[in-house]
């Protein structure tokens, strides 16, 4: 490949990771729907009322309403899965991709829905309906804050029946996430397994465990020490930017590989340890964090720090079915199930599906793994996942 | 093993993790001796006036001070690599397993030496002696802060020199260092190629690549967001504790690995993500981040945050030799080299060894590379040394 192109497209790529996802060929105009509760049962016990979530679909319901596919999202993302909201918006949903008109999952088939998870963390993208810590309190015509109930995966996964309920619909043809998403999607094989005949776990896990809380709390710290986070009470004063943009910084690295990462900063950054501002002044940082830092102020724009740490929280309790062990959750199981780690995933390494597939097969639950390969780590789950369009397609088909 | 006396020893492992080495049947004791430089020269072109660090040593030098051996320290240690202070104390140095009478490092040959860096970073530990921000600065009689000057490997390494020649020392036997002291080590060995015959690089990198400078910038991150800091200027108001705690809860799971990290959660945490005080309250924590926290809390007793951040800036800095490019440092290497990153090190990962070796090879230097084995990750290297102790013996023989 001509070198300078290669240097475009790889500058381009990186930029992408941090903006949004791979610009395709998309032909589909979606729309984000508005869903309302108006008094929803937590997991925890609570009660949310006013509900709102947004939701966007591709292709159609049929009239058994038998062709549902449920997508969903991962921690930074929402339910723009696919398509553009407009011609001439510069990227299509996350997995593009992979959901369309003769696609892997195919919209001239199936109909494909996916949704915002409550606490959704960009509140202030206006494409995105969320319910969390920044909205107004029915009860108190204020903003939350951390009066917000805590909120988890399991409650995700119920914003979502509802929504497909409301519709008519009584069961899916299978489940799919990236991340986050896959520990919905997990969730929900073990929640309502009648519901559930085939579930596709992408770059996730069954459980949060101890190295995966402790990490997902790194992502918390900045926010919690920003003096003006103020115990979540922000929402009439300054917002703890910094510590939202320190926290986003932590997660692009981490959704990253460090081969990925330094061919990136060795091309665009010209990165070089012995930079003449961070060696003379201990106020000068190195350009490649510089960088981290302009791009995380920029998607900061649409987020809450609040919502963040929530999402956090969700994700450290997470273990399949919010059950006492995984093998209590994964027992309930009626779903074929796929694994696809992605090999050099720094995140939620393989490991974690592979002890997904021990558990599942102690039970004697039909799976399969199959490792995503490629350069880019976690996010390989995102950007990669055209690698594996075929065997989803059969998948699907099974 | 009985199940309960395998319980204790995991329970006393984690615990020694983070507040120092497992005890041994160490018999050298040592003293901490100081060293004083009235005016030392920066590599960033800056003095640092009455400078002043602590070492010491283990062994007797010989009449022609040929059997010198120096071990440069870690990110969080300082020069007790060996030995007790007194008879009593709970553990020995660092690497006591390797260093002592008839041992790898054997000092009824050789005499051994290491040396407290620059800001080090247990500046309030009796039995440390180090100049960094927190130490007076004499033209002004308060603490430096971030007036101090942005110090690197290489100040450390002429720190060291300046040590050994005060001694009449004016060559190594060989230079050894685990993580950060492998930076040391290599720098010693592409600065002083005459000094340095042999040189070993435990979990080490030959430079800070771009994913290393941002992860090392995680560890800052905390600190910089603590209101308590003040750009630096604590030394008269309440310092930036918890962000110091932040940066060590970080620290403390970038030096381990998943597999030992769960093991160790699953064990005396009784880890499970869904537990109940995290589940009904945002403002509770999972009982392995409260732990996390409290033994961070402990240890940061003894430490300052500026040197923390400076620690930092040295290592993000750093590339072999203090050149442009790696193969200009490591072309200047006359020392025989071995490697010995561990295989599931999360921090200074294996490739980075491996990118050292593929250097060297590139430029005919000789040079062997052993993966350390075990669960540990990145702390391997300190507490797993003793399964590479055979050939570091050999090594030093050759």
């Amino acid at each position: 490949m001509n070198r300078c192109l290669q240097f475009i497209q790889q500058s381009c790529l990186f930029a992408i990771l941090l903006l949004g996802s791979a610009p395709t060929l998309a032909d589909i105009l979606v729309e984000k729907q508005r869903f309302e509760i108006a008094s929803f049962d937590t997991f925890n016990g609570q009660k949310i009322k006013q509900l709102a979530v947004g939701w966007e679909s591709y292709g159609t319901l049929n009239s058994d309403k038998s062709n549902v596919i449920l997508i969903t999202h991962y921690f930074t993302g929402n339910s723009h899965a696919a398509g553009k909201y407009a011609k001439d918006d510069p990227a299509p949903g996350y997995w593009d991709a992979l959901i369309g008109p003769g696609k892997a999952i195919d919209t001239n088939q199936f109909f494909v829905i996916s949704v915002d998870t409550l606490a959704n963390l960009g509140v202030y993208d206006p494409h995105v309906i969320t319910t969390g810590p920044a909205s107004i309190n029915p009860d108190t015509q204020k903003p939350y804050g951390l009066s917000f109930p805590v909120v988890t995966i399991r409650d995700f996964v119920n914003v979502q029946k509802a929504v497909l309920e409301s519709l008519g619909i009584e069961k899916l043809h299978a489940v799919i996430g990236p991340s986050m998403g896959s520990m919905q999607a997990i969730d929900w094989a073990a929640a309502y397994p009648e519901w559930v005949p085939r579930m596709i776990s992408v770059i996730g896990t069954a459980q949060s465990d101890a190295w995966t809380t402790a990490l997902l709390e790194q992502w918390a710290m900045p926010i919690k020490l920003d003096a003006n986070w103020n115990q979540g009470n922000y929402y009439q004063s300054e917002p703890p930017t910094a510590g939202l943009i320190g926290a986003l910084m932590m997660i692009t690295q981490d959704a990253l590989s460090p081969a990925f990462f330094n061919q990136q900063g060795a091309g665009e950054m010209q990165f070089q340890p012995l930079e003449p501002g961070p060696l003379m002044d201990i106020n000068q940082n190195h350009s490649i964090i510089n960088w981290l830092s302009s791009r995380a102020a920029a998607r900061a724009k649409n987020m809450d720090a609040n919502h963040l740490l929530y999402l956090v929280r969700a994700c450290q309790l997470f273990i399949a079915g919010h059950q006492s062990t995984l093998d209590q959750g994964l027992s309930k199981l009626k779903a074929k199930v796929l694994l696809l780690p992605s090999s050099h995933d720094m995140l939620l390494m393989p490991y974690q599906s592979y002890e997904a597939q021990s558990a599942l097969n102690k039970l004697h639950k039909e799976n399969e793994l199959i490792l995503l390969d490629g350069p880019l780590g976690h996010l390989e789950g995102v950007l990669g996942i055209s690698q594996q369009a075929k065997r989803i397609r059969e998948f699907l088909a099974q």
